[in-house]
């Protein structure tokens, strides 16, 4: 099965009603999406850097996205591991840029990765591993 | 060095303005704090359980004050890996509570894990193993 | 259902055959092993410490006993995620004693820590956590 | 600085003397590196399948050639995590290829990641996060 962006889109808002705060879909294809987050001061650590929740929280809905493309718009996945690698300073006043893909996607578990990076940079800010308990009666 | 609550406390609010979002330091000694949660709609997904964000936020600033606690108030120290299991969904209506440990404070790593529970039950509703990268000039 | 530390040990052995390799089973209980690991010469990196995979596949071994006394002698378990930190150099000549417990046992997934130490020490020299894909039909 | 693939492979017999167990170095550059295992019955577990500790063991040490590949023959760099993902059986009779690259090399920590598969198939039987410590006088 696979889901347009649009679909997913629709979904993602309705269900994450304070989704502004987690990023945009901006593309996506069966396993695989890629959100943007325009940096606000409610994203910021003291310092001015974007903090580690707002990237834990943007590549959870990320791979959640990667995760929904491929398997439908079941609303009953829940990550159940989460391990994160913190690389660099993400760039100021830049946008987070998280791109999402499936790694295996099973009948009761769903695994993927995330890169996020600053828009205008290649190097990776962090990177995500992520699991997720697919519900058996879909 | 050992650092008071009171001292803790004082500090965290001035480095997390939005810390209620956070929690509250409820206890601490050295190299381990104790912190509760208040939940709130903005701490909620849909279906009105505390959203993986959340407690990912909270298992972080709890293991902060258990590092800070013990090494001083240094406010440089980040985030450098973040591991979490999600167990239960916590209980509703309930504040969350959160135990921070560290288990090995080196020169330049310090790493920790948060046990994360609804008030009124000892089962976790996760469990986090975090690092924190110390600057080396502290 | 409990699982007897008798019975457990002639499992391990069965399932295990090159179990010296991977340690002892020293005691066990309802969701939780402790297994002791005699270090010899295969064990060991260069400088003479306790390797990296020693400890890995004595914490998985350890854990796995540990689901196995919870939920019976089923032999389909796999490890589907582990994430260790590697805190202190074990003491030169001595064991590495292994506590593992669950934090959770559901009906497809177990998750649990387990706590690496050398004998005579209780400052841990690795701590992991691991889950278990627990196949549907036991 | 960069290593060639001759001085790493000997660097890597001189450390680690039990190789054979943990695959053969056959290609890299600066920042990777690529080994491949061939696999025997000490590397199986029961149902003739490859080990976990295998698959672990064969990741940390291709990572670790990559981090050496990048910043040069530093024989007292350690692993301080490491996470990985169980995703799919290995095919049975098939070497192990492991493609490890760092996703960044600090003063004091390097960060990358190892897919691991099967010769003869693209998709992922593993998939690591590794961070090892660097010391400080290199």
């Amino acid at each position: 099965m696979s889901v347009s962006r649009d679909e997913l889109r629709v979904f993602l808002t309705e269900h994450f009603p304070q989704g502004e705060r987690f990023g945009t879909l901006e593309r996506s294809g069966e396993g695989w999406a890629e959100m943007i987050l325009e940096v606000g001061d409610e994203h910021l650590r003291p310092g001015g850097t974007v903090s580690g929740p707002t990237l834990m929280a943007l590549a959870d809905v990320a791979l959640y996205a990667a995760l929904l493309s491929q398997i439908g718009l079941v609303p009953l996945a829940v990550t159940s591991n989460l391990n994160i690698n913190f690389l660099r300073k993400p760039m100021a006043g830049q946008p987070i840029i998280a791109y999402a893909r499936m790694l295996r996607v099973g009948k009761v578990l769903g695994v993927g990765e995330v890169y996020l990076r600053s828009k205008g940079s290649d190097d990776p800010v962090a990177h995500a591993t992520i699991s997720y308990s697919i519900p058996a009666s879909r």
